[in-house]
């Protein structure tokens, strides 16, 4: 039943295979809801089921599934915390009388730190971000993340009190050490711990978000981690949208080699079930005191407990009930970049929308890209019948808008109305004085307005359409298209927009379906159709040449002086810097968005409104 | 000239009065912008004029001075960080230049720590926020803060690097230890190595914003961290509003036995000079380079710089030049509590307006009483001329609410005139099936609609009417009354607008001016008027009881169970958490405004959006 072969153990001893047990490990990559302490138990018990009918003998779950992820200010809420702690252990107790108690469970959640002393600087009400582990209905060992990430979109500590033990938990005869997500990317603290305790495997519990990319970054810093901690590791993320944050799952298992044994695809919720080959646990009595020093000073411990089911030769309970089914592991593919991207903007909508307690969306239609990919998006999200298209011509709108935009529903087979502004413009024209770009901002206005108003009437979720290229530089009218309870594209640059459309389309042709968006709305050239003939180019330089400066800018946090010695023309690197730091209000007042990039305007930039620092060009 | 008295020095040792120097002290009490290093660089110039003619050996500026506070993102800019540093240089050699290089000058900029290793976690480019010496055309001396505050309004884990090392500076024979603002607030650090390094004046700079009743807090602060520096403690702190931020000022001097012996006015710019006695420096070589330990197991030490002006007697260098005028120092008195948030919020919304470019700001005026007091506030700060109120009746408009406004504008002198909505809001019931709800919705989207018309054609800044209590439980319209660029009672409960009316009122009256806010605006059962007889009451409780509650909710983060418990009805606890909990969308949709409270939304509390906790209340 054990491969008859030798390894080396984390100690470096040379072992036989009976000092070597398998254990079958069970990854659950699901998605909660913030706040929602029931569903999430439930979700919870539904998987640990699952495992268990799958012959898993270790299950666990990501960062905080628990009370869902990031909390924010809820960690701050002392009743929060208790129903946390409390759903915690009513969690455990619900596994035993579901006879699942013997199958050991890793379950992040908040906790209380008990031993934390008020001070000025520290979280109220001492939080801890924490895993525990539940087995015959106790909780029998918690562990709090040493390691806080305070950068882009984490801001945890202002949240929660580090921890400084780790724990090493023994089960079924292996040693297994527990860390969550920011643990992993710091050096030291429970990786090194896990290398001196002597751990045979190091399971990390993440809620780690998607950007562009990040999938790879997550492998090489596996496989690095488990090079220092001496053991295999094990790495199971959230999935889901979350407000504007998009986890991925691609949950993993990498060797102490470095070699991926098991990935988990991204976004979908999935067990990811493996059996892993693992070194059998040995004393370490003159190890469970010892402290370890982590960064800046402080002092990190280690502390064990032995799962009383457990046996150190690392047989299983039920070795006698007859042979397995295999493993379900394996290794899903990772997905090309547009493939990706597509799948966190639907992943982001769809949760943001049903979490949120919305059964549909509505926008507008104008015959652009942007609003034929935000409906595009949408009925792959939600399905076509909880899609609302609204064309809201004017009499600047050319025939080509309105065409294209009849012809984006027929494709999709969204819901398609048109609603003339003409009427409620001329109303305003002729109370008001408005005339240049306060006439053109309420032709937009006039549009946000009406879509609110089906929102109001009919109960739909406005999807707004603007993209992050003109959210950067501040091409869109507050109150107007920026008009929304959610903005797909609100990190997604223009040119990446044309790039996603031709995909989804070529998707389509490969499976023999019709391309939803329709050709002449990828290949026109972009306008706002605020006045006659007007292009987006009167205001803006080409787009690509836009998203490359913006890239530099915005993402790389380059100034004025390096983007002209790279060759940009100075005159356009101070009128695009200057546009864009312009625009903070504007970004402020948007929707929210899903994150895909390193820089996604919302929760990780955060510029002052009132400030007069402008970036200045040398001459060339 | 120096009192013929003995005192105990920070030593403890009785020395006699040629050990006893007298320092003129100038705390330069200034308003900066953030990021225009420009005008900031001038404003030091200029008020460092000032206090050179008036005798001052030693002038103190606020916390970041040089790049106005809090700088946010721009932290995190290379160029960013290298402007101010250059900035500060060019700011030593023009004080010379200006031949007021004799005098050292504290200023507070962004600096770079140059021995930080890039590391993740550690803010990108290793910022500082510090504080320099500047002396005869060189910066002498750097301290960079300690101790970085991570709560309430507070981001710095994210921004900076923080310091290890005190900094003494010994100007006229004094040893004056060098501290920025968090410092004071956190045990250990600072304030203690102060002490150990015998300084005879601790100053300290800070950026500290107001918070209702805060000024009281940082006295008793000042006199127990006076007392464990064993020393006098100088105050220094910004003035102004910058986003939602006000600083109020208050800079003030307390001795090592508590008594303020300085303080100047909240919410104005000015200098606060003062002579000081203080004990000679004695030589410290065995502490020079001595390691203490500061919290999380860090340490800190203590670098000294003598000015080369000093000498260690103490006499001044224009001691000959004849009896000089006497400090202009004294106490300003306290301001009671409403003239004190009043004063908060005249100067927020002056700076918002004045920092971002805008010369007048436009308002609806519905007769009610939240729009007046926003109007009467803003004539306050601007003038009259340069508020614009607009009264946008419709047809659930009564008479006396047409009546108030006029009224109103009448007793203020503001810009007035009247734009009926009844044509537009037809004009989309016409096109749009808009019915109940959406009805109420689309006549306050009307009005916010049209005063971003009057804003884009005219150029005023618009701003938002509504109050703290709306908009913690969502009595507003998105995209309507929440329309604007900034919203001066964002932070101010119901009944705080009641009474700042009714003070303002006496204010004018004890003056013998025009009571500004009408009578009737105070008297009335507060409407929103979107539909027939509509009164605040028919969906929300009485506002005492509902500002109570919201008080033990949102500022004091207490759960159902205890509003219970305290003798509030269970319904109306579930109902009213309820509705706060639904409204986050809202309200972080909601313009910026003037932090007052220990929770304003905005910057202080970042729920979820897509958020399912409820408290729910026990039954009674």
């Amino acid at each position: 039943m054990v491969p008859s072969r030798l390894r080396r153990t984390a100690r470096g001893a040379a072992v036989t295979l009976t000092d070597v047990p398998r254990l079958r490990l069970a990854l659950a990559q699901v998605n909660p809801t913030v706040g929602d302490l029931t569903a999430n138990a439930d979700l919870v018990a539904s998987w640990t089921r699952s495992a268990v009918e799958q012959g898993a003998e270790l299950v666990a779950f990501p960062e905080m599934v628990l009370t869902g992820y990031p909390v924010e200010d809820l960690a701050l809420r002392p009743s929060f915390v208790s129903a946390s702690s409390e759903a915690l252990v009513a969690l455990a107790g619900r596994l035993r009388d579901e006879e699942l108690g013997e199958v050991p469970v890793v379950v992040g959640f908040l906790d209380r730190c008990e031993h934390d002393l008020p001070r000025l600087g520290r979280p109220s009400g001492s939080p801890q971000n924490a895993a525990a582990v539940l087995h015959r209905g106790e909780v029998l060992a918690r562990y709090a993340k040493h390691h806080l990430p305070n950068y882009g979109v984490f801001d945890e500590f202002r949240y929660f009190v580090p921890g400084d033990r780790l724990s090493v938990v023994r089960v079924r005869g292996v040693d297994i050490a527990l860390a969550i997500c920011e643990d992993l990317w710091q050096e030291g603290g429970p990786v090194s711990a896990s290398r001196a305790a002597g751990a045979g495997l190091l399971l990390v519990v993440n809620g780690s978000p998607y950007e562009r990319g990040k999938a790879g970054v997550r492998h090489e810093l596996g496989a690095l981690r488990a090079a220092e901690a001496g053991c295999t590791l094990a790495y199971v993320n959230l999935v889901g949208g979350q407000d504007e944050l998009v986890f991925d799952g691609g949950s993993f298992v990498v060797g102490q080699d470095g070699a991926v044994l098991a990935r988990a695809p991204q976004f979908e919720q999935t067990l990811l079930v493996v059996d892993l080959d693992l070194p059998a646990a040995v004393e370490h009595d003159d190890l469970d005191e010892v402290e370890l020093s982590a960064h800046g000073g402080t002092v990190f411990s280690i502390g064990r407990v032995t799962l009383p089911a457990s046996d150190a030769a690392g047989d299983r309970a039920d070795a006698d009930a007859g042979p397995r089914l295999p493993a379900t592991g394996g290794l899903a593919p990772q997905l090309p970049d547009e493939a990706e991207v597509y799948a966190a903007l639907v992943t982001g909508l769809r949760d943001y929308v049903g979490k949120n307690g919305f059964r549909s969306v509505v926008l507008g239609l104008s015959g652009g890209i942007d609003s034929a990919l935000v409906a595009v998006v949408a009925v792959d999200a939600l399905g076509a019948d909880a899609v609302h298209g609204v064309s809201m011509p004017s009499v600047y709108s050319s025939e080509h808008s309105k065409d294209d935009a009849a012809d984006l529903a027929a494709r999709t087979g969204l819901h398609y109305r048109t609603i003339a502004i003409g009427p409620m413009v001329t109303s305003f024209l002729d109370n008001v004085e408005l005339t240049g770009l306060a006439e053109e901002n309420l032709q937009a206005r006039v549009r946000g307005m009406t879509l609110m108003g089906l929102s109001n009437q009919e109960g739909h979720l406005v999807l707004a359409t603007g993209n992050k290229t003109e959210l950067a530089v501040g091409y869109s009218t507050i109150y107007g298209d920026a008009v929304g309870g959610y903005a797909p594209l609100k990190d997604v640059p223009k040119t990446t927009v044309w790039a996603l459309s031709r995909w989804r389309n070529t998707v389509a042709a490969e499976r023999g379906e019709t391309p939803p968006v329709p050709e002449s709305s990828i290949t026109k050239p972009p306008s706002a159709e605020l006045r006659p003939g007007q292009l987006d180019t009167d205001s803006l330089p080409d787009y690509a040449l836009l998203d490359d400066i913006l890239d530099d800018y915005v993402e790389q946090d380059r100034g004025a002086a390096e983007l002209v010695a790279d060759g940009f023309d100075p005159a356009l690197v101070e009128r695009v810097l200057r546009m864009t730091d312009l625009a903070e209000y504007k970004r402020r007042q948007y929707p929210p968005g899903p994150k895909i990039s390193l820089k996604a305007f919302g929760r990780d930039r955060r510029l002052p409104i009132t400030n007069r620092w402008r970036e200045s060009a040398p001459p060339a």
